[in-house]
């Protein structure tokens, strides 16, 4: 099989969620190559970085400040263009190493669901080179 | 075949333009695993997200307004600095799950290309795990 | 073998080296496919753009003035909050096509490693899919 899905429910406008665990479950043990851990949605991302508590508050600080909202366009259909720039700036992927079903991440690194226009369910898909 | 490519023509200095159904298209039947979408320039990129037609005008607005124009020392060569640093803000690839041929994309998701100094013609190679 | 590493060390706090031949040579003549360059840190980055020496100097001025020092509540840890947001954009891979061993860059683009908390010493690994 060459997909898996998780999924995950957010709380507020936003917020970054440590997925590592869940990840690190769902990938079987034969798999070796590099995985894409791939978010569904424009409004959210995928990134990788440290989950310590206070730096997760200073991501959703520095999400915020980074793209103000504005007179924006899409604004007149669903009032969340700056989420959506946040999004596209992220991106809604990581690729990782993995190696005989061990992600290969640094001491430091750990798997963030990034929520940029919550609260709402999101879908995540696991990819494996077959 | 693991290789494939696509070409896409651009006719403004930053010009968001939707390739999903080209990337679709290329994509062989028997395809199954992560496969990416990668831009072969220095001054444009790929994404994702959703392909509203104000919402990609305001992404056009946010990368300039990202980075402005500035005293950079690369516009003694060749006067497009602000353009390679959006590109490398937004890097040259997407990397997305695909299952027998089919792109796992969700429901609002589009693959756009990111024109940051245009206009020009530009290359872009589908990269297929074996 | 699905992953090979190589180490770089860093002079300065941001600093942008070129490791295109590196990575370049230890690409194994068989692989084909994507291939992914992962950094195995939260204050850095692997970035693909044109390694001209005035442009990496703007590159590193760019990713200081888009996340200034602020009130971060990490900073009471560990002195480097901008670090880790900066890394948080730029992300820690990229993927790249590769055709019997040759990496499928385009004419300007070059691998970059991106320090973002230097000096120290890092571990990159590449990962191949089988």
């Amino acid at each position: 099989m060459a997909t898996k899905s998780l999924s995950v429910d957010t709380d507020r406008k936003t917020q970054i969620i440590d997925i590592t665990t869940a990840v690190a479950e769902a990938i079987p043990a034969e798999a070796s190559g590099p995985v894409t851990v791939f978010s569904k949605h424009t409004t959210a991302a995928i990134a990788i970085n440290e989950a310590e508590s206070r730096l997760m508050d200073d991501f959703e600080t520095a999400l915020e400040d980074l793209v103000r909202s504005s007179d924006w366009g899409h604004d007149e259909i669903d009032d969340n263009a700056d989420s959506h720039v946040r999004s596209l700036l992220l991106g809604p992927s990581e690729t990782i190493p993995v190696d005989k079903g061990d992600l290969q991440l640094g001491t430091w690194q750990s798997i963030l669901f990034v929520e940029l226009d919550g609260p709402r369910s999101r879908s995540i898909l696991l990819s494996f080179p077959e």
